[in-house]
């Protein structure tokens, strides 16, 4: 039995609606840190070992929960474990730098990003091009049903950065008069597949059509080890409109072979020739 | 001018959201049917004029209206354009039974058929499959912002049709579980590309991407002899969400090459083999 202190905050991260993997694997980071506050000994070791199950099950789609279950260590040592999960969250917070600095690189004077949904990386990619005096503008989709869209462009309202909000279904019209793709991921598995949330995978495919370059920004703790594309648990949320009931998959998966990169703090990975 | 009667007619057509190009082909007749109550002789033959400019531009995006100005003869007399009008409406019917005919022999027994949007010649496809004993199951969109297909559903609903409704942004994750894919059409332009609601472009992308056959359903009053793709001019409506414009161009282009065949009631039109 995890201290009900801990417990809660897995709960609050199961109930999640909006944020994403980053939020998630920071907040399950707290959780190690507030459970070395309360046990240590051999019912840290315990708790530790449960918690190895119980933080990648608040949410199976996401690679930094599993990552993060995995660094830290189990043992009995309060003070240990307070410092590894200390430095899983610097390590996330210099990523995150890391991918603004590389990523925005790759956005021109002039660029036209189309992205989908509200990803963390990608608006520090965006404030970083915008630091470096890049002029560029943003067609993001209002990204129903949850409306991350809206978050997004508040972003960039108080950054300056010109924007303008599609509805989900226009993504492929619009998708012709960008001239770079870029979402986040909240998982990717080790075939390369990118699990972000629905809608990523049309976009990615609309661009290819369009020669439209589709990167993903996503820290290194997103890439799944173990998980391959064909083992990737969609979790749905409840939507009704009209009494109808209406499917509400959060995520879909986008084939390595649509990327052309994906955007970490250790640099670009590529899809390998072949694909 | 044309008479008070006639223009608010066509006021009526320009300022339409939801419905699409046999409703507004309709529309039209009818109009030119009140048109030939109210004049004759030369002052016909002027308001004929008109309307051969009038109509198609009520909405420029519609085939339908450009060949039913084409299809009234300019006349002195009152009958014979009410004969042709009467004669484009029953076309029209004949054209949607027929439609509905050819169209569900590609339905086969367990179909999932994926769709966007509201299409009155894929309901008469599902209604015809269904009342040839076919059992099949539909996946569609709810249609965001004017949410169409809580309308289709409804019409699904009363034909004992099963199926399951999906946001916009899920249609490339729902296109992999789908075995074809049907929409309707507002205009098919000369080189063969598909004019319809925004979101069938990416639908086609990802029914192609999943290897599922995507067909279109058109009267083939919708085929027009002049437009070609880059010719369109896509329709935007207002739309707001939370104090921000959000862009609502109501149409995309989906290019002839991911068409696996457009059903008239002519017969399935195919692309040819170079595409």
């Amino acid at each position: 039995m995890l201290p009900q202190e801990v417990s809660a905050i897995i709960e609050e991260m199961r109930a999640e609606r909006i944020r994403g993997a980053s939020w998630l694997a920071r907040k399950g980071a707290e959780a190690y840190i507030i459970l070395s506050q309360i046990l240590e000994g051999e019912e840290l070791k315990k708790a530790l070992e449960e918690m190895r199950r119980e933080i990648p099950l608040a949410n199976k789609t996401m690679a930094s929960l599993y990552n993060l279950a995995q660094f830290i260590p189990i043992t009995h040592d309060p003070n240990l474990v307070r410092a590894k999960a200390e430095e899983f969250i610097r390590l996330g917070e210099e990523a995150k730098r890391e991918i603004g600095n590389i990523g925005s690189e790759l956005i021109d004077e002039n660029e036209i990003v189309i992205t989908h949904s509200f990803s963390s990386a990608v608006v520090e990619i965006f404030r970083t091009a915008k630091r470096k005096g890049k002029s560029f503008r943003v067609i993001l989709t209002e990204s129903a049903p949850d409306y991350e869209g809206i978050a997004l462009a508040k972003e960039l309202e108080s950054l300056g950065i010109p924007f303008e909000i599609i509805t989900d279904a226009q993504l492929g019209f619009f998708a012709g008069k960008a001239t770079l793709g870029l979402v986040g991921a909240d998982n990717i598995t080790r075939d390369g597949a990118v699990v972000n949330k629905a809608g990523t995978y049309p976009l990615a495919l609309a661009c290819h059509d369009n020669h439209v370059p589709f990167y993903v920004a996503a820290e290194s703790f997103k890439l799944h080890p173990k998980l391959s594309s064909d083992e990737v648990e969609i979790i749905e949320r409840p939507y009704a409109r009209q009494g109808y009931r209406i499917r509400n998959f959060l995520f879909d998966i986008t084939p390595w072979k649509y990327i052309r990169g994906i955007i970490t703090e250790l640099g670009i990975l590529v899809p390998p020739k072949e694909i």
